[in-house]
């Protein structure tokens, strides 16, 4: 049937992202594939979540299997903002937290809540796709900020804010920031949050991989000095727990309590049950920094080996970051090779990256970068797929 | 904070539900409520889920954990699919189908994929609150057509579809409806769609009690009638299954697909996969017929139960719905009855319903309806029930 008069304006222009399609070519098993976004499957608590959920389903499972509240399960709010205040210093007396089904879900509803069609959202160039799609799906005009080694450029930042009067939003990764790996330094942070008072524009923190440190000291998150309410913080389970369980959580303050939580609601209702009460049961009964720690020393080992096999296999012109935490490493090429090009012949040689034009704000424009991850595969696997690479960049660099 | 320059103007009207105070109401434990809409969790298969759970991450930890594909788990899929296939003729060579986190859900990206802000959406009147409040949230604008014994009024449906050139969907629970327990009959569901199809509107069906009957014979979807496309149909296991797991999936014609699961994408990447391969399990493994078919005879006894209860304790101007499944009657009240301070009197007596008004296209109208469920209270409780509503009407009604 042809929906051409039926399909609404802000979904008209939304496509099925390149990287799904970079993922189905991924997915092909003799691939090597450095494209990913996963977490090791290994740092999976799997036996500990078998645990609680035949402890929950034999003596609560009516609770864990009817309806339930749309804020998310009582215990397990609790538990994380308690975990919250105690090691990030988030949780003002004025900020409530919320569940929500991942991250993407706390993004959804907080566009939901502010953003008109036309309005203006700041990103980080690159930023991360999942987000800038969601961003898309509201019809928000989406204003590109680079990034430099201390994150986002705050001079194109106050420009870009003085000059467009229709922003209400800052989006920003400030830590291990997917795709490029940079954290924001604590000196960018503050003056982010100072132009966002200024501007009255709210920051959207999102920090999935804040907890996965395996180099130098924490940076505090913005929200742990947000004093006026202008940061609204995503935190998540999916990089420290489990992705496939959908658990995440929205800190806001009560001054949008309402339009979150009706936002929640018209959503899914409530985020799964089931897996909130695994999630608390969880934090109740085992150690999850020490489940943390398991995954830090995994992807360290796993960063730098990839970080030695660059240095080796890599032709002199790329360049690329040198993440202290996360899962991303962000390559730049000398400009002139287009890395989506650049896609197609590695993947004919077995390996798959994400080029760089899949995460900028204009997803049709030409980079000469590209994203690399390294959470997922064995040693002998990332050097395999480091070295194809890198013998294909001798290639075309001579 | 004050968040007043900053809120969406979709969201600015949208309010949390009476419904939610009324149900904090309900929470109390002295209070008999015949205001809620749960299944009955003594229908639970709680043995076998936990069954399901035990042996899925004990084999396959690592697919039930790990991040899965937004149009849902393959083989749900295609169990849905060909269940729907044999018991209900839905599945058109050119429809697909993918799992949603929940009923809700498949509202919220149907509504995302059509509704600008300002175009129409007709909805049953009364109708389900929960899909109301999502389509409001895209600021959608609501026009209500009466419910008949035999569902919506189709003369006021044309008048309607002819009269306002911004309306795209039309919104249906034709069987067992929510809030009124009326299943429209297949004259009007022909009808409908004949509309539908002339309009060049959809059709959204939404089918959470379809396979809750308990007397005479099913109807036959509108999906199963579709053969150009215009129906988008919203199946679900919160009633048949468990609520608190949130799965649904939504089935359309392919010209819709690409809008559809990148709002899926976009909003929360996708469903739970632990619980989809949970109810997968179940439906691989264990008779879902068989279920269901024990909720159907459990319902079948309380509506019985509870019709009895108000023939004998009702005043004789008061009126109600007959239904043939489900879990819900409508009552209807001489006018002048004003049910939302009848609730408050009501509350004092330890009983609790749910106000008409609360269904309404328009919320703030003065209703003399109200809405009464069966499916979680034990006998005595619904007699008790019934008899201080009965009295209490007794006095108003004199």
């Amino acid at each position: 049937m042809d929906f051409s008069n039926l399909i609404s304006e802000k979904m008209k222009g939304v496509k099925a992202s390149a990287v799904r399609e970079i993922f189905k070519v991924a997915a092909q098993p003799d691939i090597i594939t450095l494209a990913g976004g996963n977490p090791a499957p290994e740092s999976f608590p799997a036996e500990e979540i078998k645990a609680a959920a035949i402890d929950i389903l034999t003596n609560q499972p009516t609770a864990a299997l009817q309806y339930s509240i749309s804020e998310g399960y009582p215990r397990f709010r609790e538990q994380i903002k308690e975990r919250m205040a105690k090691k990030f210093h988030i949780g003002r007396e004025t900020d409530d937290l919320i569940i929500v089904s991942g991250s993407q879900q706390g993004a959804d509803i907080t566009t939901k809540a502010l953003i008109n069609e036309g309005d203006g959202v700041v990103c980080e160039e690159p930023s991360f796709i999942g987000c800038l799609n969601t961003f898309r799906t509201y019809n928000a005009k989406l204003y590109g900020v680079k990034m430099n080694d201390d994150g986002m450029d705050m001079e194109q930042l106050e420009a870009t804010l003085a000059a467009h009067k229709n922003i209400k939003m800052i989006y920003t990764i400030p830590t291990f920031q997917n795709p490029s790996g940079i954290t924001t330094s604590l000196a960018v942070r503050k003056k982010m949050l100072e132009l966002a008072v200024k501007y009255n524009v709210i920051i959207l923190e999102d920090n999935p991989y804040g907890e996965l440190r395996f180099r130098g000291e924490d940076v505090p998150t913005i929200k742990s000095m947000d004093t006026t309410g202008h940061v609204i913080y995503i935190g998540s389970f999916s990089k420290i727990f489990s992705p496939g369980l959908r658990l995440a959580y929205l800190v806001f303050d009560e001054g949008i309590r309402e339009k979150i939580v009706v936002g929640k609601q018209a959503t899914d209702v409530h985020t799964n049950i089931l897996s909130q009460m695994i999630a608390s049961y969880y934090l109740d009964h085992y150690d999850i920094d020490a489940q943390i720690e398991k995954s830090r020393l995994l992807y360290q080992h796993r960063c730098e080996w990839m970080l030695e096999c660059m240095d080796k296999y890599f032709p002199k012109q790329v360049k690329w970051t040198h993440p202290d935490g996360g899962i991303f490493i962000w390559v730049t090429l000398p400009e002139g090779i287009d890395t989506q090009k650049l896609f197609g012949e590695a993947v004919e040689k077995k390996v798959a990256f994400v080029p760089g034009a899949a995460f900028m704000t204009d997803a049709e424009q030409v980079t000469s970068s590209l994203r690399l991850n390294y959470s997922t595969m064995p040693d002998d696997k990332i050097e395999r797929g480091i070295q194809i690479l890198g013998e294909l960049l001798e290639t075309k660099l001579g």
